[in-house]
């Protein structure tokens, strides 16, 4: 019973206005790997990097029980490059490079030992290569969750569409959900998206929290107010990480479990954001998560007499 | 032991993309008045309006048991008068006009049996009259709420900072928070302005909820996703006197019960926003504030295992 995380593993470059990087390692798989393997094993990762990544990045996956077979290092060739400066609200980014280098050619294969695989994690990529994935699976996954973004509306929306169908969980941000829906409340937006084929929707809302809709039922999950917002980066792919990497846990896959994995999904995303890249979350104890799992009962629960 | 509100009184015409009002009856200490109304009784008036503010819109006061007493109303003079259009998001707005009127002249005169209140509930007014109002008190209130806006923070910071000596509780946005406090962070802006002199602080952010912060202890309240948010006008100051009329209901300050007067006055806010003006607040019933509270509970409700 494994957890097929798909997704970019890749070299970030970020500004804030608290400091900025060199090439970092990152990518959306990095970030879900990590992250669900604080809560979860049996985790299984299909990617693909230049022989300019570092051992020491993938040794750094593997020493966190995330199985790398399913990671493409190709020869003579570059990772994905991602650069970006934060503004000083830290809710907007200006894209200063991406160079997609191997993923402009990125065929995914997954490996035999994957295919039956209990949950799939479809990690923000091109709608089509998430769909080739899905297809080389042996049998349905009892559940898949897809994240993808604003670029993949603008520029394959018919492909997405597609993707769609086959989707239990999908994961946007409001914006996303209002241009995907064309409709501005997130309510209005979500009853449309479910429609699309996910059966449930979560939006993420940033530093305002992550909303969670199935059918007529919904939860909000809150955003830790923090101190500090040191880099966004990651935040969300956290998120996902934390949410199937709880659910793969409990082997519970009901709303309620759901709301649940959701918290979770906030406390490791609220702990990315307290520094540069993977670092907060590869040093992550799990006393550290259960201390702030308690904060996010403390800031959100009452009790009405 | 009574609630005293103080603010203003006045026409509004609005404008939202989902129609336009001719002048109708608003104000905050309109919206603070009948929104506390609902949860409570004994409430005072202190405010000012011209002779062309209808009767009508202040026996309607009267038959929710707001105390008019202390309502001025000037012979030959017009009533304040605020005109805007929201934008498309409904998260921003432009004021379109501002007659002040009667409150260029606005001399607040506390009536002597409104002189003893328990709860002191200062709408958003000039600074220094929100003062004038707190200095003819007999004796201290046992809780003194204040709400104000940037407009004050931008050209009577001295005053407001004067008055913030006085205050148990402020309520605010983000931005403004921002503003008074200099600093990004909420966290770290709440310390700041907790320092200024009121031990409560209250982070309004609109359709993403509110915080609560009482030292280091602090609560997030969602505000409730809805189908359709039809005019924002007055949600601010309906949440204010949902929040104040529960503690005066309640008569128990402490901070679990604040808790609870936060979620109070979200679903009274939750309410104002389904039409335009006072309207829905005027005729809402106590069973569906009471749907609309259990709805917050389910919202943000859940067990970590």
């Amino acid at each position: 019973m494994s957890l097929l995380v798909v997704g970019t593993v890749a070299f970030d470059a970020i500004e804030t206005p608290f400091g900025k990087t060199d090439k970092i390692v990152g990518g959306a798989a990095t970030y879900i790997g990590l992250s669900a393997s604080k809560l979860s094993d049996k985790i299984n990762l299909v990617s693909v990097v230049g022989d300019d990544f570092p051992s020491e990045a993938i040794d750094m996956l593997k020493n966190h029980k995330v199985d790398t077979a399913g990671l493409q290092i190709k020869k003579g060739e570059k990772t994905f490059f991602w650069s970006g400066r934060y503004h000083n609200n830290m809710n907007s980014r200006d894209t200063i490079d991406t160079q997609l280098n191997v993923l402009e050619t990125f065929d995914p294969v997954v490996p035999e030992q994957y295919k039956d695989c209990q949950i799939l994690m479809l990690g923000n990529l091109m709608p089509i290569i998430q769909q080739q994935v899905f297809n080389q699976l042996t049998k349905k996954p009892e559940l898949t969750v897809l994240d993808t973004m604003n670029f993949w509306m603008d520029n394959c929306m018919d492909d997405l569409m597609e993707a769609l169908k086959h989707v239990d969980v999908l994961t946007i941000n409001d914006e996303e959900a209002r241009q995907l829906s064309g409709e501005y409340s997130l309510v209005v937006a979500a009853k449309k998206i479910m429609s699309f084929g996910p059966k449930t929707l979560i939006i993420k809302k940033g530093e305002h929290g992550a909303l969670l809709f199935n059918g007529d039922k919904k939860f909000f999950a809150p955003a830790m107010p923090l101190e500090k917002v040191f880099d966004p980066t990651g935040a969300g792919d956290t998120f996902a990480g934390g949410f199937v990497g709880f659910l793969h846990k409990t082997q519970d896959f009901s709303f309620e479990n759901m709301k649940r994995a959701v918290v979770y999904g906030s406390a490791m995303a609220s702990f990315c954001v307290e520094e540069f890249g993977t670092e907060r979350i590869a040093n992550l104890s799990m006393s550290e998560v259960e201390e702030r799992l308690q904060e996010f009962v403390d800031l959100s629960h009452f009790d009405l007499a």
